[in-house]
């Protein structure tokens, strides 16, 4: 049986005082646009007229796929531990904006195919050295993917007390998981998700959309059921990945003790959708950092309602963008919490 | 005379060494999307492989409009001393966010309608008390016009050592006058270049576009000229607002001493528009924090062929967007500095 989580949706309780805390910070009604609605979204959450975001902690999860030997990535599979030794040293994307910010990393191997020295900064949580390849089998056993969301909710407990957390992701060839995990949860065909991911050429968008629809097949016939209609516990086994998988648990233990949660981009997202099948609740407590460049994140955001932070045409993962978007969110909860108000400034209101 | 500046385009000679730089950082080409861009521009600017920007100043120029009287805003004009007020005891948006990110704030006082008490972070550059009514008669004069321009450059002056200059504006009314000095300048009409403002519904929209049109045609018959072919003085004296020429003079002169500076919403990016028609270098010198909500701010951005960082729906002006675009423009830099390179990591490239 796949582990099981309980989120609680929010209470609108304080909504009201939140949004005439909100109203009367001196500024026009609105003016301050989608900070307004972080700043409603993280005072809901924490259930207070006063959040803090002081502690975030950034987790970066890795893993191996299997089905990378049928080439869905533009870059070899040799890549995935080469990052995690470059987040490790301070020389990637998410290392180099979390120093800037503050936020201390730590990356969580659930699924490298290769074994990592002993890092201050890494957790040693594998799963399997890789998942298999989705186009020929089941890409994990269900112990596996318990395993992996585990080992995610593991991870935030371990944070301690925190304020935020923000979650990114490495693995060569998980976009394509990730479009595949996509079209088996909403039944999207493999051209509408799959994409470029780190720099395909028309190609080799083409080709991979020809593998996951293959797989897709592949799995519909030892299930007997057609995509989108497969349980949670299916598409985790048939084509999930390691670290998405341990992602979902992270997501959905963040929200079980209430805490607000970073999602990065496309990889992240699908994530979110995995986790918002076990429990819908988990996303009232997800803040979206941006809207890659990836064309079936749009699609994705647009499944969630969810109006993004950024949209810098980034296309990298590792949480790169979830960090990009931290100081705004931090800036929401700075206006909400030490700005004036009208009458506390003698600031005449609008007429 | 309208003041001059001296503004020199940007050379090319380094292009291919910072595009170089850009594209072996340990990720795919581009993958940083709009990051590159900033990181590509700023190198430029500072014609150098090693940009740095530690110390960045934001400036906020005030003033009031006599087309206010007319019913051009939804607030009342005593609002831009209280909101100088609140700026300066650190309760308005430009104050605490400037104080997040660490940034020194000052507030420039150059037609505020009543005398400001001193104020360490206060400078009293004051031309007028408020501009004229521009519906019935210039609004000021070019000796005032380029006291205004004066002020703007000299405030730049005075911040010394700077690596970036962020500018920002308060002013009752100073979105319509914007719209005045777009329509002006481009010859874009009064419907398309009037918005909402601090709020304005439908009818005020409407009211403010028609002002707009009653006092263009009022200096088109004065200078026996239609709109569009006004040189850039009789645009600033028959319909300028002081602020926003004091912004113009600010950009020109960060531009002169080679330093990229942060444009933040559409009064600020009329500022620009100003500026290039007295020297068009001065754009390259420009970076663009965000598309506001704020009708014509789109069109603007078209105009000059930019992506802002932001597109979050803020309506506030002050400089709250630029200050907000801040950690993203550091963090361009930072990546172009501290991201380790292929062959730096060990990392291997795309195949």
């Amino acid at each position: 049986m796949l582990k099981t989580f309980q989120v609680a949706p929010l209470g609108s309780e304080l909504d009201d005082d939140i949004q005439h805390k909100i109203d009367f910070k001196t500024k026009p009604p609105g003016a301050l646009g989608g900070l307004e609605c972080i700043a409603f979204q993280v005072a809901r959450i924490q259930r207070t007229l006063v959040p803090k975001l002081e502690k975030a902690q950034m987790l970066v999860f890795a893993a191996d796929h299997g089905a990378v030997d049928k080439g869905i990535s533009a870059f070899p599979q040799e890549v995935t531990p080469q990052m995690v030794a470059n987040f490790l040293a301070g020389g990637a994307a998410v290392s180099v904006f979390c120093k800037q910010h503050n936020v201390p990393l730590k990356v969580v191997d659930v699924g490298v195919k290769v074994d990592m020295p002993d890092h201050p900064l890494l957790s040693k949580r594998k799963v399997a050295y890789a998942s298999q390849d989705f186009s020929e089998q089941a890409a994990l056993s269900l112990e596996q993917v318990n395993q992996a969301l585990q080992a995610g909710a593991d991870e935030v407990d371990a944070c301690g007390e925190m304020d935020l957390l923000l979650f990114g992701e490495m693995g060569i060839g998980n976009t394509g998981v990730s479009s595949c995990m996509m079209s088996a949860i909403t039944g999207t065909k493999p051209e509408e998700t799959a994409g470029r991911g780190t720099g395909l050429d028309d190609a080799g968008v083409s080709k991979k959309a020809q593998i996951i629809a293959t797989s897709l097949k592949r799995a519909e016939q030892e299930l007997n059921k057609p995509v989108g209609e497969w349980a949670p516990w299916e598409v985790a086994t048939q084509v999930g990945g390691l670290e998405i998988l341990a992602m979902s648990g992270a997501m959905l233990r963040s929200a079980e003790l209430g805490k607000p949660f970073v999602v990065d981009g496309f990889i992240c997202t699908v994530a979110l959708l995995f986790a918002s099948k076990l429990q819908q609740a988990v996303v009232d407590y997800a803040i979206f950092a941006h809207q890659s460049d990836e064309q079936a994140h749009k699609a994705l955001l647009q499944h969630f309602d969810a109006t993004p932070i950024l949209k810098l045409d980034l296309r990298l993962g590792e949480g790169s963008g979830a960090i990009l978007s931290y100081p705004i969110i931090k800036s929401a909860v700075t206006f909400f919490n030490e700005m004036a108000s009208f009458e506390s400034a003698g600031v005449s209101n609008a007429s």
